[in-house]
């Protein structure tokens, strides 16, 4: 017989084309799936395994691009610019990462993202292994791919290579939650041959592509000077758009490229933080959106953000954009909202359907808690979850069916060995 | 005997014209102010009536400008522009607000600051003696500044009466906690003449003025229209700047106007979230920095940004220069941190020290705990506190030597009465 969990809610955040709050509902979840979503039935208590009640019922966010073992830097380098940071504090010292550092790094960044209510993410990073039996013990969701550099052509080779057996190994795993993808680093690590290699893999085993794209003035400059062409333009001409393709970044972009890019419905995974924190600009939000691309929202790097906090990343995609255009009604909460869960979904090419509470999806839902001054009076739940709330209001996570964590207590994870774990690792690695 | 408390803590904030880390330090209280501040030493626990240890203790946040029962319409009116914001949705609610209101209004803010570090704020609204009430009760510190709209004669001259009953009455009451400020709303709504009564009385009672200025484009092209002269320009041409004057937003000012509210040492209180909120745009922090003016951080009211949240606003504030200028080193951790705390008690005016943790200080501190999954590993201290922390991290809240929260509860305020009151306030307020 299936575990099956009734799960109650004062409020329960549904998906009808929008957002709705169903008062006083519930959610029926057999094995990994809900079964039912809508008001009270009359029910035998007894055929449940467990009866779980809450404040607020609502999907579990989707961070879309993240390295999560860069845990490990958090508050490493800060205050100084993209490629000095890359260059001088954050390349040499991953260049000392042992597989045992990054099964650590990213177990502290799935703690974390757990307990900001995340319940699925993409990653790209490197023994990822490593990151998958992470994932697979702790019970999260996830789409990994392996950081992907063609410069040296063994190295190129050799990352392809994992990146197959990565596949073979892991894709699909751990009941569906893990999924692979193709990780070309950018397309200033990546030339055109390579990406072309990269390509027809990820055309024979059937895996989207996840790649960094126009993040930076600097970087859309230097392809000008080596292509005569944008990153946007070299990788479209490549025909990578052609493919299932999560684009993190996206902040440098002309008029025509943001057409391209909602025309070849590649999915893009918008990082504000980090593109604040390393000085790299805001991506034009609004103009993406107003030509139907698919956005999702993303943390990157703890290294350069310096958390995986995807409240004040949903939030901070709102209120800058309003800002910036001077204009209050941009990027509503429903669409930040949309951005944070359903989106993301979307963008990491999921066969299951998650970041929606309904019938047939996955049971991915968090439970927040409303009796707290800051989330005070309650005139409107939409605009206190984007705009009010904070992370630790997360109360109860749970993934594919499972609880992950309950009343902030993480349940699949020693939450103590992986702090002591990764302070111990990350002071021996920046001694070096 | 006065009560004398030791602090230890694994770290300790403590202000050397820039902020330094004491490891395992200790502070020692006596009555309301600190009398020992450095390294652990040898002492009989006996002559102290508590001792009290945490991981990090630094001096509590400063909200320099902040409307607190505003807190009544959190959520009611979002994602429209400023002037609908006020004039559709705000000004009518606002107009049955009642004294009672404003006190369980002004309560839940404080519920709200407190738990999030906030150990001082500086408040504009009506109804004052309520707020000052509650600011008396609760044990906060506060600055408070009656609303002064001077465009009915006989409403602004009965605001000036209650403004000098406000200052009879509570200025430097709850043990020198509680001041106040006259509060000319804004150039747009005192008319010159105004003003200039409004300078003469706080001459007379020495008392600083508190003032909205420059927030938006509108409110500059209004008064170019009006005046022929900038806000700025208008109330300097007053002479408003030879007095102590907090300037909340300074949003749009020009090059002139930068070096004049530096040259004149205004105190800014800059609001990054609402401005980003309302649309109003982003005041031009690092030029108002590399001139030296004083420049203080406000969360504004809660129905335009929405939480009262000092660490956020500390993050945004260093992110946004960094984004917009696309410079990772703009507003550094320092930068904000100093704003956060020690600008805020200089923009208040504090005859007291407040806003760092040294011998002589009043002992307004916090203590936050560092052992969580979103604060590890530690590489910097100061990086954590301003990008990675958040404001549910704080676990102790001491106001002038008296604890008002322990383990994240509140010991001076019945929390669950002020939930309940708020709601019901507020549900009846936008009734009508």
């Amino acid at each position: 017989m299936p575990e099956k969990i009734l799960v109650q809610a004062d409020y329960i955040l549904a998906w009808n084309e929008y957002f709705e709050i169903i008062i006083q509902g519930e959610i029926v979840i057999e094995d990994s799936n809900i079964t039912y979503q809508g008001p009270r039935q009359e029910r035998s208590l007894e055929s449940f395994s467990r009866v779980i009640s809450g404040d607020l019922v609502m999907p579990g966010f989707v961070n879309a691009h993240t390295h999560a073992a860069m845990t490990l830097f958090r508050g490493y380098a800060d205050d100084i610019p993209l490629m000095e940071w890359l260059e001088k504090k954050i390349w040499p010292v991953e260049a000392r990462l042992k597989k045992e550092d990054i099964y650590w790094g990213t177990l502290l960044a799935i703690c974390e993202m757990i307990k900001g209510g995340t319940t699925c993410f993409a990653d790209m990073y490197f023994h990822m292994e490593e990151v998958a039996r992470a994932c697979w013990e702790s019970g999260i969701r996830a789409s990994l791919a392996q950081g992907l550099i063609g410069l040296d052509k063994i190295k190129g080779m050799t990352g392809l290579k994992e990146s197959k057996s990565l596949i073979q190994n892991w894709h699909r795993k751990g009941d569906g939650r893990i999924t692979i993808m193709l990780g070309p680093h950018a397309s200033y690590t990546c030339p055109p041959a390579y990406l072309q290699k990269v390509m027809k893999m990820a055309e024979q085993l059937d895996v989207p592509i996840h790649i960094h794209l126009a993040e930076t003035r600097g970087e859309v400059e230097e392809c000008l000077k080596v292509y005569g062409k944008t990153p946007v333009n070299l990788v479209n001409d490549l025909g990578l758009f052609e493919h299932d393709i999560l684009a993190a970044h996206c902040v440098h972009l002309s008029p025509g490229e943001i057409d391209l890019l909602a025309e070849k419905e590649v999915a893009i995974a918008h990082n504000p933080g980090s593109n604040l924190k390393l000085g790299s600009g805001v991506a034009p939000l609004i103009d993406l959106l107003k030509k139907d691309a698919l956005v999702s929202l993303g943390t990157d790097g703890a290294a350069s953000n310096n958390n995986l906090d995807m409240v004040e990343e949903m939030r901070l995609a709102a209120l800058l954009q309003k800002g910036l255009g001077e204009d209050a009604r941009a990027i509503p909460a429903q669409t930040a909202l949309k951005m944070a869960t359903l989106n993301g979904s979307g963008a990491l090419f999921l066969d299951e359907e998650v970041g929606t509470l309904r019938k047939g999806s996955k049971a991915d839902l968090i439970i927040m808690q409303l009796k707290k001054p800051h989330l005070f009076p309650l005139h409107n739940l939409l605009a206190h979850l984007v705009y009010s709330a904070g992370s630790s209001d997360v109360d109860l996570v749970m993934v594919n069916g499972k609880v992950l964590m309950e009343k902030r207590k993480l349940l699949t994870i020693d939450e103590e060995r992986v702090l002591f774990e990764t302070q111990k690792r990350a002071l021996e690695l920046v001694k070096g």
